[in-house]
């Protein structure tokens, strides 16, 4: 069958309808790798709270592809230089910038494995299937890592207002509901350029950057960070957590092959290629149907947990601007051993407290620049006559206090 | 804590916001076995084809919840009467009217309980609440079976026009971005009546009732009978047969003990409160986990359609207006028998030929009833004077064959 | 300045941004004869019915260029040659193809200018703006009267699946918020292509095709044949029919120079250049600056309607499906005398009776082929083997009876 | 017949359908001065910038008054309490608050009434209707006007999170195609509450207030303040100028009655009921119609003002952060005294220069109440930890410079 026949369209309900541009975009869509993509859930958790978020990481991918032909279309209208093989390379850059997500995206990130970030494993898939592709991805490769010449290649991969951000905000508010998050993204491509060799949003665009600012905290404090589903996460690495002492201290285990590999390493073992083949097969099923088989176990905290995440039962959770006092968590701690019957030790399974912190816009590291009519690159945050974007770079924390509900 | 405060409000992308009216919904809401919807896919296989085709069966059903409140408010507005009890009933039974669907939805009725429907799952799952909730659910049981003598209200849950269908034609072409299938489901509600106690449309909605079944007709043949979706359904029904085959034969198989207990049931066997008990618990995440245990299973026919269905190798599909003809299968049959050394026992797992058919209305049974000005009642069918709907009841079939695909 | 600057984009709330190619198009835009398109009102006076359909021909005129490129975009991708200068026609013909219209459209075609059609003035004006460029209209003028020897590319501009439907549709849906006539434009035209050098569907579009046409249809009967913008327009052509009337009897009318001009003409009078550059500057405003001074004039039957028609006093109206006896007409007619104490001669001011029809597939023009998968080309209404499209093809009459309210 | 039948739904876009909730809201729709703000277009002359933006003050009024539905809905679902007469008050009232706008909303407000806001001018409308109505409107004009013992009610009518608002940034939004200020008003209304009789936002809803100010300023600047509708503007007040110049000097002007009426008034002459009634048939086809006279005027700054005007040939404008200097100005002037041979007189009909200003968030009145957890009342701008409210707090002034282009 000849290669375009192959190449596809696909019905996305943001942007119409995605187009795969050629042969080797399609072999990457193919591949064993991306489908797993299928089974990992963009949003982690969230879907329990917001129930139409159940859309995958192969979706977003797809969504930030198409936007990066946008973007290149706009820059070649402006007289940017793109060659077909650095579009190629942006391309697949693109593609593949979040293969390397575990389970519930960012959720378990740290869980599994230890020690390798998400981008890091990105980069070993990139590699793996570079190898199998004879090359062909040298140019994305070294896009992705921001070792090639042109920088504002890599900032449309890699920086605050790149491909992937304009994409998952767009797609993350479609499927939550949270209309406040949708954000221009044809406006903002609109209004990109080059200069200097860096990637700039023209002057008047900036108005269409604070939103887009403004948009991102609002997902951030509503959505990705809203309580119940930091909670739900919280349950979920807790559950994760009690899986790996068991299994440390020998206890038999249900689970699938390939979760069991990695709940039962050594902390600080060298992450190997047998990982990464391991990790190429595992997604958000391994997971969840071990919840379903734990459940069912002697360990009563690991099947106490396990009902709970299934049921979405989950422990009430609070908010609050400041940490919560030594007193408040030891009054705490004292009522959930007397109503639960709960030793010391299984009480970090059901106790949680700590922080979150978010800031909308970061001065330090790749930065948003906008192109001042007189030519000048500005930093968005110097160039913003009217607001404050300073504030929005400051860090906001939150503290919180999360455990089941004492019944009166 | 006070039952009021924990009603709740659910983000739609579709109609905003969805509000949980009382306690009893929010308790029906909060049950295992409805939560378990929450890891039913809404449309089976179909993300396969549309990637933002993952919403579950949760989700539209407390959409359709949202759609019967709006007609009750439209209802009693036309001043037709709905006691405070029969509402109650109404929310119920539409909340509930799904809960009997297995894994995937439609895609395996019948495959791993044979001779029981989803609607009579649902019944029992209804009668299991009802106990639990003491009566409480005996209204809802009342309408969902048709027995209640006001006959609109099982209408409303349960004929050609009904809150079930409303939402997900909407919801179905919402996520898969088939724009194509939106409804007006506002306009259709708005022209609801009850006329001699049948529900019926007013004669200015003719229109939009044959829009309906329009864009009903559409998203059959456009989506649910998608040849792509077919073909995966005909891969995932054909991975358990050979799985059932394979346990009958005394083989060993990973997968969940509920899986494995309604893989291993006898053909025929009575189904009995131990199997709703099992079944309350399984989900797509049972047979996808299964798959992905299967892969690496010692019989090459089950792990090789494991992994077609994993890694999205689909056997190519065509469909024809006349049936296949021995001629044809025979020839393909050799072809297959040849390259792959298929066994003539082993070719029904990869070779796949039978037919499709839809209508889009149905004249016989829960006919839509078109109120003329006059005062009469008449069938849609009758009372369109320009578009011959009785086309569109015409049953129209297609016959499919589809095979992996046969490198030159 | 540079021509290159001034090119702009527009904001569209429907396709997002629409940009402006090149400079022809541009002029085309800026001249004052495109400007007057400003003032014309898309949709008659459906804006009585629907209040956001308030949009103009400009905005249509834009529209349907908008697709015109995508098309043209979508047909290259397939291979079929679009010359620059075929290209330039084709945006140049569609973006002109309405620039005949009159005030409000449809509905006063036939009551300012007799004996030419609005596509005959079209074609007035681009001859003239022709003359005034030089000849770069030439492509435009043979593409839109269908002399280029290549038929498609005047199947784009004009013919029952052309860019014209297609915005208008679309627009049209989008303004009044009747959503079931929202298309999938997109859909269609990723289906489009050309053979034996006809525009045709490809087999697999049949059911968008279908659509399309319900979605026409309903359009019709829902939206433009709505009865009570029907009753508004017969209100509107008949105040023009009084207000002419009287001018012919020497009465001296307030109003522009420009509309008394074509108010005073004699019947079959020859359409002359002067005509065409004062109907140049003819629009809605002079019709409805015209009806607010006639309010207070003499004549009580031109300031009645004039009243009506300002205050939405409109004359209640009746579809039915049989024609009005005369039994009935005469019982109205000595209503109305007897109550309003009109004339006989008065009295056709008042009432009004007569028929529209429709239908929503043409089988004898400018036909909708399908492109079978044997490369044969099939009409619509006979490649559709599921629904008798030539139910849709036959024409639908109905019968108007309408007269003010006659209080009890 | 009787009126309960004669009780209507509106197709709304953005709403989907907006219902007549009782018989004095239909009389008030009615009512020819509620009828001519279907003349009024809401955005003043946008439609030259956004070719969507056509709707009107009559379809804003419709959406403000179904938001207050919703409004009184969401505050009874919370205890507090609403009577019917209340609830009518304010319906008329939100429904009437704009019936005093003029000609292009507020584009000529001041021009052709000195001394009157279009808000005094609502109120003597209301005071008009009130009589003819037997005082069915005391509740609403006690509400209008803030005399009402209940704070919250003239809230809802009047402050800066109103109906009003959360309406008027939706409807733009939409029509203009500007994504960006599209708010999320069920959220928002969902978050409404009252505490110590004044209206409130409870504190989750704090994000969603700042995303409103983020909108209403990026609206302000992208659309409001937009150059060309700035330029637009200035070009329409500057044709009115002259007029009125003219007109005092003796000169016989075409034009509505009406208009001429307004025209020709004294300087700080008193506003009468004559007045009024002459406002209440004045509107933009007045401005439109008299332009389209003047273009063929003997005094040739009128004619060709009214040119530009009408076939979009504008002035260009520059919008800088600092005021022009007088060096400019001077510089300007002489360029345009030389190339179009201007008077000294004439100058100021070509070259416009001065400022415009904005702030997100007035702090001194009208203030956005968040009501805090612990039930305190705080001021948004001091509630909200994150982001500096203080600076959307800050008026941004810009200054603009305009003048016909110059050809070189």
């Amino acid at each position: 069958m000849s290669s375009t026949n192959r190449l596809k369209i696909f019905n996305d309900p943001i942007y119409g309808f995605i187009g795969i541009p050629n042969e080797l975009i399609y072999n990457l869509l193919e591949h064993p790798y991306f489908q797993r993509l299928r089974r990992i859930s963009q949003m982690g958790l969230s879907y329990l709270v917001y129930p139409g978020a159940h859309h995958t990481r192969f979706h977003h991918a797809l969504g930030s592809m198409h936007l990066m032909r946008e973007a290149i279309s706009q820059l070649r209208f402006k007289k940017i230089e793109i060659t077909a093989t650095e579009e190629q390379g942006l391309l697949a850059a693109i593609l593949l910038h979040d293969i390397g997500h575990g389970p519930f995206s960012h959720a378990l990130e740290g869980q599994l494995v230890q020690g390798v970030s998400h981008e890091a494993l990105s980069l070993s898939f990139m590699k793996e299937l570079n190898n199998e592709m004879g090359g062909r991805l040298d140019m994305a490769i070294s896009i992705f890592q921001g070792t090639h010449p042109k920088k504002f290649l890599n900032q449309l991969v890699s920086s605050q207002l790149d491909m992937d951000r304009l994409d998952y905000l767009k797609r993350d508010s479609f499927f939550t509901g949270v209309t406040e998050g949708n954000i221009s993204s044809q406006r903002l491509l609109s209004m990109l350029n080059v200069a200097q060799g860096e990637l700039v949003v023209e002057e008047k665009g900036i108005y269409s950057v604070e939103k887009f600012l403004m948009a991102r905290r609002f997902m951030y404090w509503q959505v990705y960070l809203h309580k119940t589903s930091l909670v739900a996460e919280l349950l979920l690495t807790t559950v994760i957590k009690r899986a790996k002492v068991l299994l440390a201290n020998g206890m038999d285990l249900e689970g699938s092959k390939t979760l069991l590999h990695f709940l039962s390493k050594k902390e600080n073992s060298v992450f190997a290629t047998a990982d990464l083949n391991a990790f190429s097969s595992l997604d958000d099923y391994d997971i969840i149907s071990a919840l379903k088989a734990w459940q069912g176990t002697n360990d009563n905290v690991l099947s106490k947990l396990s009902q709970m995440l299934l049921n979405r039962d989950l422990p009430k959770i609070k908010l609050k601007n400041s940490p919560i006092s030594d007193d408040k968590l030891g009054e705490v701690a004292d009522k959930l051993k007397e109503c639960f019957g709960l030793t010391e030790s299984e009480l970090s399974y059901f106790l949680y407290h700590g922080e979150v912190s978010n800031r909308a816009y970061n001065l330090k590291s790749q930065n948003i620049n906008i192109l001042r009519k007189n030519g000048k690159i500005t930093d968005v945050a110097k160039a913003s006559d009217h607001l404050n974007l300073k504030a929005l770079a400051k860090r906001v924390t939150k503290y919180y206090l999360a455990y089941p509900t004492v019944e009166a």
